[in-house]
Order: C-alpha cells, then structure tokens, then sequence
C-alpha cells in the first residue's frame, strides 16, 4: 500500500488517533493536519501527532491532489460544505469518519455525477466519551468495525483499497448502504446516546434521590447506572450535528421507544396486578435480541 | 464478632456469593442454605458453598433461635410471608439482602409492634448479570455499597453489629429510610433495568437493524450499545418482584422519563431547524448531573 502522504481534516480524539495508527503501521508517512482552533494546533504539535498542523484559516486552498489519502474527521455539516470544492479528477483517496451517511453520500453523488471518483465514505464505530486530540490512542481502531458506504460512482478500485487501508490499520470492515447504515445507528448508536442523556437526568431530577446522592461522598450506584450513565452528556457539538444529520430516522427509533415503554409502564395499572406474563416475555424478547445484537451468550 | 452458625435462606449469586466471603472472614462459621430446587442443592454441595443445604420443603418449621445470624436472600414476596412466622425474643439477628424496602420494613413494623426486635433490612448493591449460586463470587461484596434500613423497633445495637458485618465482609454501608431508598432505587437501578430492556427490544423491533445484524458474524455495535444493553433482560424473576414491589415509584420514574424523552424528541420539530441551545442545556445538564452522582469528573 503506497502511502507517503496523507492530509487528516479536522483532529479530534478520532483524527488524532488515526495519526498516532498511521505513524505506527507506515513510519515513512507525512501527515498534514487541520484544525479549527489554536488550542488544538498546540496539542497536536506538543503530541508530535503531525508532520504539519494548519489553522482552516491559514489552509483555505488547499490542494488536494497532493496527498495520497484525504480523511475528513470534522462533524458532518462541514464535511457538505466541503464536498463541492474537491477535484473531479486524479488519484488521491478520500475519506470521512462521518457518525451518519446519508446526507455526505448524496453530497458525494451530486457533486460527481456519473464520474468516477474515489471518494469512500467510512464509519469507524470506536467513539469514546473522551474527546479532543490529547485523548488519541494508537490502538484507538484495533479490532473494531469500520463501515463501508460506496457512492454510486466511486471505483471499485478505491473501495478496495480503502477497506484494505482499514484493515491494515486494524479494523475490521462491512460494507452498508447509506440509508440501512443511518437506520441501523439510529437504533445501536443514536437512541443509545439519548438514552443514557435522559436517564442521568430523570434521576437528576428526582429530589429525594439527589438528596440521598449528594449527602455522602461515594457513589450510591451499581454497576446498572455506571454502565447506563457512561455516554450520557458526551461531545454535545458531535451529537447535536449527528442528531441533525439522522433527524428522520432518529425520530422514528425514539417514538419507538416511547411507545414500547409505554406499553410497558402500562403492565402497572393502579390497584391491578401486574400481567407478570406479559412482562416475562418483554425481559425474554430482550434476552433473546441482545444476544444476537451483541453476538455473545 | 461473634458468629458461629449462619442460615443463609434462599441462594443465588447473592446468598453464595455471601457464603463465600464468610468462609473468607469467619473460616470456622458453620453456614446453612435453603434453597427451592434439587438443582441449587446439587450446584451448592458441589461447590462446597455451605456446611448443611436444605430444600425449603425439608425446612417448614425453622429453629431460627439457633442461629447467630439468618439471611433472607429470596425476592421481596417471598420475604413478606416469612417475617410473620419469625420469633419475637431472642439474640437472632435477621437481615435480608432485598432490593425494595417499603414492604419489607412495613411488614417487620406490623409484625413487631412496639417490641424490640434485631431485624434490619439491607441492600448490598452488588447486582450482576449472572445469576444463582454457581455464579458465586467471594468479593462480590467487597468496596460495594450495603444500604441499612432500620425499622422502628429494631435495636440500635442490631443496627450496629449489622453494619459492622457488612464492613467486615468488605462492603462500605450508609443508612436511608425505607421510602427513600426505594425511590432512590427506582430512579439509579430499576428505570436503568427497564430502559436498557428496552432499548434492546427497539432495535430488535426494527426490520433495517436486524437484517444487518444477522447478515454479519461480528458485532456492529459500538461499546455504547454495548455497555447500554449489558443489564437488558437479565433475571425476569427478580426483576419482576422488584418491579411489583415498588410499582408506585417505578411508575413515576418511568412518567418523568416518558415526559422528558418527548420534550427531547419534540426538539425535531420536521421542517424547523433543531433548537441546538436547548438540546445543548439538556447534555450539559447530564454531564454535570453524571458526575454528581457517579462521583467522577
């Protein structure tokens, strides 16, 4: 795999974890970075995380056609309004590490049309309730998935050497349609986030637990909350731009939700006994899907 | 401390897990189990868990006096009906390891009156996944929270050598009132049951996700889903005790969170651009909320 130069647009604890992955699996490689602000310039220059590191600012023509692979890890929204500005032709690579698929992927086949183009876009599943760049990791990317989304027009050829690239970096990979892929996250990774935000801040609201949790100096959790709790409040400037991005199908897992819960919150009517069968079958339907969902006993 | 013989009745992970951290603490301890099937009997004398093991058909009239401590480790119902068959006099101390403590502790009130008594209800907050007695672990109880409930009439002195006890086998211990805990509980380990339940059940339900999970050998899932479906569907039976004992707070915990996931969802409004301010307060609320009560930064 030739790879000597590669530009890493935008750099956060993904990006920066894609460098620290890279300098490991091709010592040899140039890798240009850019970021939005000062602060994070420093870190990744104090992190050795580049050979370069530029403000968007200072990088407002950039020419594309001199890296081998592109890779846009910014949120969704400026990777749109990127999009039109990149070159229709040559042999660069490009990539995103975009959370939703739709919208960048009908980006894509707009901009190209019936052209043949070699832009992939990805989706590796490693977030982390970390963030920014002084959170990289070199093994950020080991043994985890990395979603495949070709647009109509891309080379079979960069679809291969973009799943080699991730592979050799570690990941394993799946090829999705944009559309399943949105759906699909909207369920194993959106709904999750909203979730675990929610919860924290039911219990958050509930005076008399506030009051037992604020009147001792260790936590009054199990490992149900611990776990439950964990992503809650993570990244808002990520989330909100994925949420906006995959409002539709987010919405529809959410009313989902909604309504299974109320199906079961149900099962309690006042003064009644509980329909203990009907509740079984919902612990056992959950039993039953996580293990194919997770793939484990 | 002195304890020489110990009736541990009903043993699952939890009354096993107890067996093993006494022999750890107090290795001359004579322990006794009670169980309901031939099977945990077999698992319990395999795994050397205990001195004597009785089917609770073999155990109908109980000599409680003659022993130092008994441990009611059975769902919540199963409690309720024992507490009026136990002795008002006497060294006995009873506890129980119960996850609701509204019925239990009215029911030890009801029965003692006015009379002095040593029954203190606890809660270790150790739950796990696994279950029964072949899952039993000697530090299951170590660094975990116990939390100590004492009826009206119980002894101060009971209370301490109970708390004394759950802090020799390892565990931190704090008092709550038995209406406190169990809203507590509702909102910091039963709602999380139930959502994570589910969650799974959402993304089990939706016809895109499934075919992509089943289509691939590997979990597509990232560690939010992962950590978010850990406790999905786990033990129906003491779930749905649990649930059947504190219906009024659980049911409200549910409401809040029902009201507060559509005010959410209600911030995609179709066709109007989402207010990022207010979704912004609702994760940073989490993220500070989290960290009050997980104790964490």
């Amino acid at each position: 795999m030739n790879l000597s130069k590669v530009l890493i647009y935008g750099m956060g604890l993904m990006g920066g974890s894609l460098a620290l992955s890279l300098r490991k699996k091709f010592p040899n490689v140039a890798i240009s970075a850019v970021v939005r602000s000062e602060k994070s310039k420093t870190i990744i220059r104090s992190k050795g995380l580049t050979n370069e590191v530029y403000l968007q600012s200072e990088f407002l023509s950039p020419n594309w056609s001199s890296y081998d692979l592109v890779v846009f890890s910014t949120p969704v929204e400026s990777i749109l309004k990127i999009i039109p500005s990149l070159p229709k032709s040559g042999d660069t690579i490009f990539i995103d590490l975009g959370s939703t698929k739709e919208t960048i992927v009908s980006a894509v086949e707009n901009f190209y049309g019936d052209k043949t183009h070699n832009y992939i876009s990805t989706h590796p599943m490693c977030g982390s309730e970390q963030a920014g760049p002084e959170a990289a990791v070199a093994d950020l990317y080991v043994d985890k998935l990395c979603i495949l989304t070709k647009p109509k027009s891309a080379s079979n050829a960069s679809l291969e050497w973009v799943r080699l690239f991730w592979e050799s970096i570690g990941s394993w990979t799946m090829e999705m349609d944009s559309k399943s892929h949105d759906e699909t996250l909207a369920n194993l990774s959106h709904l999750p986030h909203v979730i675990s935000t929610i919860l924290v801040n039911v219990a958050g609201s509930n005076a008399t637990t506030m009051k037992e949790v604020m009147g001792i100096s260790r936590p009054i959790t199990g490992g149900g909350f611990r776990d439950m709790s964990r992503i809650a409040g993570s990244n808002p400037d990520m989330w909100i731009s994925i949420f906006k991005e995959n409002q539709s199908f987010l919405r529809k897992s959410i009313d989902d939700f909604i309504q299974q819960l109320t199906a079961f919150r149900d099962l309690f009517s006042s003064g009644l006994p509980i329909d203990e069968d009907k509740m079984r079958k919902i612990w056992e339907l959950a039993e039953e899907t996580k293990e194919q969902i997770r793939k484990s006993k």
